[in-house]
């Protein structure tokens, strides 16, 4: 299906990045707004990413032992009103079904906007004994949170997700299986998103609501904005609590059990359109894009078609056969080869090979990689050999443009003036805090920055508080955000 | 996590085939019921099964060009209501939202029962010119249909499946594309689930809400039962009227696209569940089985723990690394191992390898096979060969059992009284059928039994209307369904 429009201006990044951004998913025809204010369709080019990041996360958990499950998406609405700061944070946002099969329910329901309490009550009838710990389990699904200022794959009504939850005999262990999440979050994104992300751990205001602790990995977009990436919740008792989830040990006391959540989503798809792509649209890194190579066969004269279309066929072949890839020969009639390229630099495929009649006399191909446009003219016997390395180096360079471009973008600050002209900037500032809820909003309300996170890479270091001037004995990030 | 009550007592089925179905379901941990009547939890065991028929089907349409996508699960009312059949056959199974982000809502939002509406007002967009067909988009969601007598995948509340939707030139394009997925379903479910199925074409009052023609595929379950476990649709042109979804053909004249639409459940599960398990607990067709072999290992004195241990690990190594096949070790301590055959068994493994002490001496194994039960000795050296051939054998027995059973209970009648005679015993009845809905309606309202599909392999034969005794030209098939 090639139905976007191959006319699509896009406005600069500079000029207005959230026009641009929006721009950069119609022209890539990865998504449009679903006629619900606030819902997505994600179209298949888009969704053909949801599926690549899926495919690798699934993977890795089950190696960690993970089973995947289905929980209906239908809460009832006692349910959530278990936990006392769980229903605070999430009532303002949720979808609620009141007539169902034709008749007004006695109990309204909840969709869903997470699914702790629903498993956590099944939770309270699987758990009995110490043998029966610990459950790691997963869902990849559909959850609904009412968005007023929605944007596409950063902010929907409703959007993809997986929600891991799991129960545990002691703290440690809990502990150390929201880290270990939160690790697997952080590899993903650095090695397949290409996206360097700061893990760490969120102040009170910003913790999930019910978690004890929250980690979270954050990263920087080219606006210089944060995004959250993925979280990892230490649930300490709460809900254990809340939903009376007790086992009874080894040596027959009774206990509350400890518990984790942890959730990655389709936001991350807008994580890596904003953290690499250019004015030209979508950059794509190698190790998830749905095709790593096109190949635009050219012919002026109606002679040369033949042979040109197969020899990019055998290529294709080779590409697909020796280093399975994902390779795609665009072999459209009435498009010029020039249209051909700007159609898929739009869409963001990492390499771009060109092939025609004097390419066949040399025995030689062009090669363009999307990150820097960049031609080499490569041999036929070294294509494969070339290619992968092209796509090692896209993935890399991406990584370490981002890298940089981060680097330079963290300010440390030690005065309130530096803090408010860096926040100003658009960069991430390192400044010390002594800890209260009540500064931290008010940094909010002054500069619209939040603590994105306490960097777990931050050592002590003796200070005063940027705003309050209050003792404070570590410097956490404060940025913009989405 | 082994969670089941391994006490459980199964029914038998001749005793209450409906408490044998919830008992088998339940003692293999499979699923059971959410907080909300009639949603579904999916337990790990009975999820891999799911992920199981997903990858199969998914990897088989790809090949056939199918692109995924996600469209959001509220529906505008007004949507609904714009194909006038459709409406009326959803309405009364609807669950509907009328509050979100602390408010009431403007216009109502129906949750998903089936995507038909949301899709084809997106096509109304997509499509323009006949460069733009056909598309072919298929999603993996969750859909709600409410259920006054709901009953684990068979009929839940909220369900998973996949539907494809599709849009074409002509009609010819459409049918084939409808009559291709419905071969699609029916080469999965003979050939993985080992149900042999019934292809065929619905009558009018059992067609889908809005279809021109709904192409079936009819299982028969133990009891005689008849089980609908996919459907595929030729929905005309009925949609583009109702959403004005029309192209411009080459010779720039505008005329409405054909369409089709295609569907397969949850309820699949449901299918083999009641089509091959026994009294002892479930049988997994070892296509779709998530562990094929499950060892257990077998001593009385520590002092043979370890070798048995390690030789049944070293089997399992073989087993993995040369078949390909998804092996359990059964380590665990406290068990005898008539314990762990009954687990297992419950669990519906295909095959089951005990190995002792005694075996080690004599280099053989013993494999038992979950369908017939059969035991056998078998030496070390022909392990992998054996269990490959039983796996084979077990998969051909089941499908072989159930179409001997079917064509045993499949009985050709001419008068009402042997009909009525049939269908009390259960039985498929093939008879003649005049073509009158009202005729139809009747036998429902004597006997419980409908039109399950009008077979694509019954030719044309003279006779007379079981009922009214009005010329008809072919037989169909009646019988009581789920």
């Amino acid at each position: 299906m090639l139905t976007a429009n191959n006319n699509k201006k896009i406005t600069p990044r500079s000029q207005d990045f959230s026009a641009w951004y929006q721009d950069i998913i119609e022209s890539a025809d990865l998504a449009e707004h679903g006629p619900v204010k606030g819902t997505m369709i994600i179209k298949p080019y888009g969704y053909s990413m949801w599926e690549n990041i899926r495919e690798v996360l699934d993977k890795r958990f089950k190696e960690l032992g993970v089973e995947n499950v289905y929980f209906p998406m239908f809460i009832p609405e006692s349910f959530l009103k278990k936990e006392e700061s769980h229903v605070e944070g999430f009532s303002p946002e949720v979808a609620v079904v009141t007539y169902a099969g034709g008749k007004k329910l006695q109990e309204a329901l909840i969709v869903r906007p997470t699914s702790e309490t629903i498993i956590y009550d099944a939770f309270s009838r699987w758990i009995g004994s110490h043998r029966d710990l610990p459950i790691i389990i997963n869902q990849w699904v559909n959850v609904v949170r009412w968005e007023l200022r929605p944007r596409l794959f950063l902010r929907t009504t409703e959007f993809l997700w997986q929600e891991g939850h799991t129960a545990h005999a002691t703290y440690e262990e809990a502990d150390d299986m929201a880290r270990t999440m939160l690790n697997v979050y952080r590899e993903f994104i650095e090695d397949y998103l290409a996206i360097p992300v700061i893990p760490g751990i969120k102040s009170e205001s910003e913790r999930f609501a019910g978690a004890m602790h929250t980690y979270t990995i954050e990263a920087m977009m080219q606006d210089g904005k944060a995004l959250q990436l993925a979280t990892s919740h230490n649930l300490g008792q709460n809900f254990a609590k809340a939903f009376n989830i007790t086992f009874n040990k080894e040596d027959s006391s009774s206990e509350y059990i400890w518990q984790t959540s942890w959730g990655l989503s389709t936001r991350t798809i807008g994580g890596f359109i904003m953290a690499h792509s250019d004015d030209k649209g979508l950059v794509i890194p190698p190790k998830i894009a749905p095709i790593h190579v096109v190949i635009v066969p050219i012919w002026s004269k109606d002679i040369d078609k033949e042979a040109v279309i197969n020899k990019a066929r055998e290529i294709k072949n080779n590409l697909v056969n020796d280093l399975n890839l994902h390779v795609k020969v665009d072999e459209r009639d009435g498009l010029h080869p020039g249209e051909k390229y700007y159609y898929w630099e739009k869409r963001g495929i990492p390499v771009r090979l060109e092939i025609g009649p004097r390419d066949l006399k040399n025995e030689s191909v062009i090669l363009v990689r999307r990150d820097t446009g960049d031609k080499e003219n490569v041999v036929f016997s070294l294509v494969n050999d070339r290619i992968s390395a092209l796509l090692k180096d896209i993935q890399n360079n991406l990584f370490n443009k981002a890298l940089k471009f981060r680097n330079e973008k963290t300010k440390e600050v030690s005065t309130w003036e530096d803090f408010v002209k860096e926040i100003e900037n658009g960069n991430f500032v390192l400044a010390h805090w002594s800890g209260e809820a009540s500064t931290e909003a008010e940094i909010k309300e002054k500069t619209k920055a939040t603590i994105r996170c306490i960097p777990f890479s931050e050592g002590e270091s003796e200070g005063k508080c940027i705003l309050s001037g209050k003792p404070s004995n570590k410097r956490v990030i404060f940025a913009r955000f989405y």
